[in-house]
């Protein structure tokens, strides 16, 4: 078995995986019937004509080529591996917005010590989880055991300490606390609008740490012009990494902003198991074994 | 009974108080036996030769002129009422702060893109809560039920999800979160010194929602010259309510601050609970219950 590797790998994990497969780079990826890569182009799918399985190593799959991707391809992402980082950054962000914790500490840096706005409460406040995956789940238990009343959103019903709905106004409407945990797919793309945000209460947060492509641009731009009390906090944005290009939106006073970091960046141990978890599941499929992860290519093409 | 009452009740409070004892205004404090206040001045306590009660409604007692107050007045006051306020606002404040979303935060702000720390993350890692009264324990518990490993730190022994210590030194070494709720007494003030800093995980957050008398100025202000990564977040200062006085801390990179108002500053139900339950401890009072919340005398004089 030969797989196509385009990612640095620690030398134990890359021994690991010496050890069940003949690792081949771009010289002989014509050969690879697997590939391990972060992202991957239409031109190395192109030259690669034997393969029959794709590991990513981000937990999100936007950013494939899929229509380069021949449908006999099993596609597996790396869901769960940073899902700790995430959900606690996720949970970070909203009790520092929604208690105005960083609201009170820009103004102090400022030398303006009086107080202006009252400090919510969380605990018996409505929250709202959109997507109950590994990020989702974990978020929807910490706010819970926090003590706040949680609506959980997905497509498809999962129990946990939350009530579940798939109506999306239903999840946020008065909510306090929102956080977004959607993948970025052909179902989510654009799903939350502007009736959505204005059902939140008014001195909610809506937190996103999925893509930014699931929240219309123009109804945040909307929502925050008219409700300086509401606050949106960001770690994706719709420029992806070329943040300058969203600054109309991150230097607004009620929005709080960070540059897509909540995966654990710079932290090497969440690095490393990410990159783990992705040889463990190639190896999983290289074994007859079943992937996890395994993307439904309906959802994207 | 005649009871002196030197705050703003709302009517229906007021009323239950009028139903059970004569309220008395300042024209008649010689004859209270009992008094309801925030603050207390040695003068009014001279004019009050009856007095046998006093009900405070801060949660805190060190700001009492506790030399004027005779050792046979009992003094009760009112911790629990906005414990949930200030135990969410210190977990908001740490994990804003740990996660470094206020740090990139004000970066995005500045128009500087860049990413330059990692995240540390927060399960599994060491916390402290330093006081286990109303708002250490919730403390405790929210940060327990996050995944992290907390230390317990009070004079007297109490069980509950923490390893339990009365040695400052054990519960803050190697913490990477570590919250005091101390109250501020005789035996609380500089407690906190430079060597328990220095003891804490060099990317380690200490949070105050205490009394900032706590915590050694100086030690402080050393810790965060020493070490960049290090992260002092406080809603108390040593100068009380005159922030400017404490601007040359406030305004260092690595602190966060806020200015006192983790008690729910604003907040009219935070504030209608705190009235209600100094109401109804000095009923207790009244009614020959015992009330709860009486000062230990030794711990202030």
């Amino acid at each position: 078995m030969k797989v196509y590797v385009s990612a640095d790998l620690p030398r134990d994990l890359a021994g690991r995986l010496s050890r069940a497969v003949e690792v081949v780079g771009r010289d002989r990826m014509g050969e690879a019937e697997a590939a391990l890569c972060f992202r991957i182009t239409p031109e190395e799918l192109k030259s690669m004509p034997r393969l029959r399985f794709l590991q990513v190593i981000t937990a999100g799959l936007d950013h494939l080529p899929w229509e380069a991707i021949p449908p006999h391809v099993v596609v597996a992402g790396n869901a769960g591996s940073n899902a700790d980082a995430v959900a606690e950054f996720a949970v970070a962000m909203a009790l520092g917005a929604y208690k105005r914790v960083i609201h009170y500490d820009r103004r102090m840096k400022r030398g303006e010590y009086g107080r202006d706005v009252g400090i919510p409460m969380a605990v018996g406040s409505k929250a709202a989880v959109l997507g109950l995956g590994e990020i989702g789940t974990r978020v929807a238990k910490m706010l819970a055991t926090l003590g706040l009343r949680v609506y959980g959103f997905s497509r498809t019903r999962k129990e946990g300490p939350w009530v579940f709905t798939s109506d999306l106004l239903e999840a946020m409407a008065g909510a306090r606390i929102a956080v977004s945990a959607l993948p970025l797919n052909k179902h989510t793309r654009g799903l939350v609008k502007y009736q959505h945000l204005a059902a939140m209460d008014g001195e909610g947060v809506f937190v996103n740490v999925g893509r930014a492509e699931v929240v219309e641009r123009g109804a945040v731009e909307r929502i925050l012009r008219e409700r300086p009390g509401f606050i949106f906090a960001s770690d994706v944005w719709w420029s992806r990494s070329d943040f300058a290009k969203d600054a109309d939106i991150i230097s607004l006073p009620n929005v709080v902003a960070t540059p897509w970091v909540a995966g654990g960046y710079g932290n090497e141990l969440v690095w490393r198991r990410m990159l783990e978890e992705a040889v463990d599941n190639l190896l999983r499929w290289v074994n007859g074994e079943t992937p996890r992860n395994i993307a439904r290519r309906e959802d994207y093409v």
